[in-house]
């Protein structure tokens, strides 16, 4: 019989790149059934690595270039032309302007960072000339609210006094006013979704300063002058536009960008994979699906909770397609899944082994278990066949 | 729709008996198909825990007895009445009343040690007047070649000067002549099954003396004597009944228990899960199933010959059901099984762990990964049934 399989899967934390996965799944599955056909979604979630999967999923291409990068001295950088029948794309990741591995170890101060090379590629994306723009947020090492974007842009950010702010998260505990009058009007012709994750809020206990700032390399003192910035910044966005980030969803993403994105840019937010989901339009590929294949390093009681997973298995499941899922781990909790679109899971282990080992193995390991897991489903399709006998 | 299972696994070694692996894999299958039919099988190779097993499949009862001992004295045994509704069946193992668990660790000379209590386990069924025994061979401690059993059978073993030998194979080396005048007529009214490691010989370099006398306690010399009373008692044998056992296949299995069963005793010598799924009716249940799951600690390259899940896959294979095997662990040369009649196997794995983990936890591993192989064929039925639509 005909069968297409949609690979879906994440990567494997600290062992296999999303790419990785999809290409040892799509191994397995082939050698247990030669003739099914097999479409690829690598499920990303906006970090490093997002422009080159989706890149790669469409057929587009990566345009490199230099940037001005977190610290302010140039970086090289890239952003993605996605391919496809969809309209004309770019994606970005933040993560490649200002990320948190751009900034040298020894200076890691969050209160000077700055998102300026976010900006940068958005204007080389608006240069081609394209209809949308994807914004993949994570993996960030700033902590401006997206000022330094929006300055690229063409924004400018002022003082009491009327004097522009130096760069970084730290000045803007002084600003008083954004002035929004020189954005480039190419952005009103533009569509920007931002890939976000939800729970990302932009101030007060849970948000971007006190939860990332740490990590970011900022000391309990820069925390709350980051925390007052940022209360500043959502002040001086809602006076300049009248759009209030102080509350929404995924605004304290990537140090704030989703803040300067969504008040500033004229960007929307998105729950990360929703928005993946429909760049790589996922609903057309699962049109043409029998079975979806997803994955992720562990499966657990955690994964109904925004994991990729049950995010493409609620999709499928929505227009009537199975989906089955492998991990590295299938945890405490697992079985909540099967209330969440999946309808089998199976473990990529074979006998007792170590973590370390089991991760040295990862592709073996999953391309024999993809494989397995597909013969699996082919003795079922048998018994089928003998029902209806 | 309908569904019934057969369950036919072996036990996993040192960890769990063959009921526990059955048990734990229909609990598994009815959490993912409450309505699925059950039937079991479980797999025994003839040595300790045979009998149970037989028994508890057929619904039949044990029979608990004393009889004389490897080291000749008393010691409490059993035998079982099969249920079902064959042939009136008796089920004896063999390691019941001669098995090395039975001598203690300080009197392991298995010159000395008599498989006497297996002939009157024998008795003990002709008095129950069964029309067939099955005798499981396998975890011996004797090597008399069957003499003790015969005897209490009715033979006489003669020296050259018509003495009778002591017990024990060491005194076999004196054996010139066979006397079976005195067997019990019974026996020519029953059929006498045994079953066998078809690879155990009896005489020479590959013979039961040199391979297995050192692990019953033989020193050296003492696997030459056994040797060599093998050597005469294969001679005394053809001579008395024109049974040639020097070369029968399995005629050395359990200390040579095989040559006294099929020369003697008039017993079929056979291939051990052969005859076991004979006893066992797996034909008859196997034309009820639908699909068979078969299981075994460890499924690998070795698995095709003569391990228990490519026994049952074959057979099943046959009739044109379709089998999947479940592994504590899937090893090298695993992928060979799908030539003998494996349609998929899984581990039993979920995620990296130690061997001593894996087995503390087995039973529980184990009806977790029958739930998720049955439900990857419940997915597999779903996509017969959107490729009919």
């Amino acid at each position: 019989m005909s069968l297409t399989v949609l690979i879906a899967p994440s990567g494997f934390k600290e062992s296999l790149s999303v790419k990785d996965v999809a290409d040892a799944i799509a191994r397995g599955v082939r050698r247990a059934a030669p003739h099914a056909t097999i479409l690829t979604a690598p499920m990303v979630d906006g970090g490093e690595g997002t422009t080159e999967a989706l890149v790669a999923a469409t057929g587009g291409r990566m345009i490199a270039t230099t940037v001005t990068g977190p610290v302010g001295e140039p970086v090289a950088s890239f952003w993605g032309l996605m391919g496809g029948n969809g309209p004309r794309s770019a994606v970005i990741e933040m993560a490649a302007a200002a990320g948190l591995s751009l900034v040298p170890r020894d200076r890691r101060d969050p209160t000077l960072t700055t998102s300026r090379g976010v900006g940068e590629l958005i204007l080389q994306a608006l240069d081609h000339g394209v209809e949308r723009i994807l914004i993949g947020c994570g993996d960030s090492g700033i902590n401006d609210g997206g000022a330094g974007m929006v300055r690229a842009l063409g924004a400018r950010l002022l003082d009491a006094e009327g004097r522009e702010l130096p760069e970084g998260g730290g000045a803007l505990e002084r600003l008083d006013r954004i002035d929004v009058t020189g954005l480039d009007p190419r952005l009103a012709g533009v569509r920007i979704d931002a890939a976000v994750n939800w729970h990302n809020m932009l101030l007060g206990p849970r948000g971007v300063a006190r939860i990332f700032g740490p990590q970011k390399g900022a000391t309990p003192e820069q925390v709350e002058q980051l925390d007052r910035g940022m209360t500043r910044h959502a002040a001086a966005i809602l006076a300049a536009t009248g759009r209030d980030v102080a509350g929404m969803p995924g605004a304290g993403a990537s140090g704030g960008l989703g803040a300067g994105l969504a008040g500033l840019a004229g960007a929307t937010l998105h729950p990360r994979f929703d928005i993946m989901l429909d760049y790589l339009e996922f609903d057309r590929l699962l049109s043409r699906a029998d079975l979806v294949i997803t994955a992720e390093g562990a499966l657990d009681g955690q994964s109904p909770y925004g994991k990729v997973p049950c995010e493409v298995a609620r999709r499928a499941e929505a227009l009537g397609i199975p989906t089955i899922a492998l991990a590295g781990s299938i945890g405490k909790g697992a079985r909540q899944t099967y209330e969440h679109g999946i309808g089998a899971y199976a473990s990529i282990m074979r006998r007792p082994c170590s973590l370390d080992k089991a991760i040295d193995q990862g592709a073996k390991l999953l391309r024999a278990a993809a494989e397995n897991a597909m013969r699996m489903l082919l003795v079922g399709e048998r018994l089928a066949t003998r029902a209806r006998a």
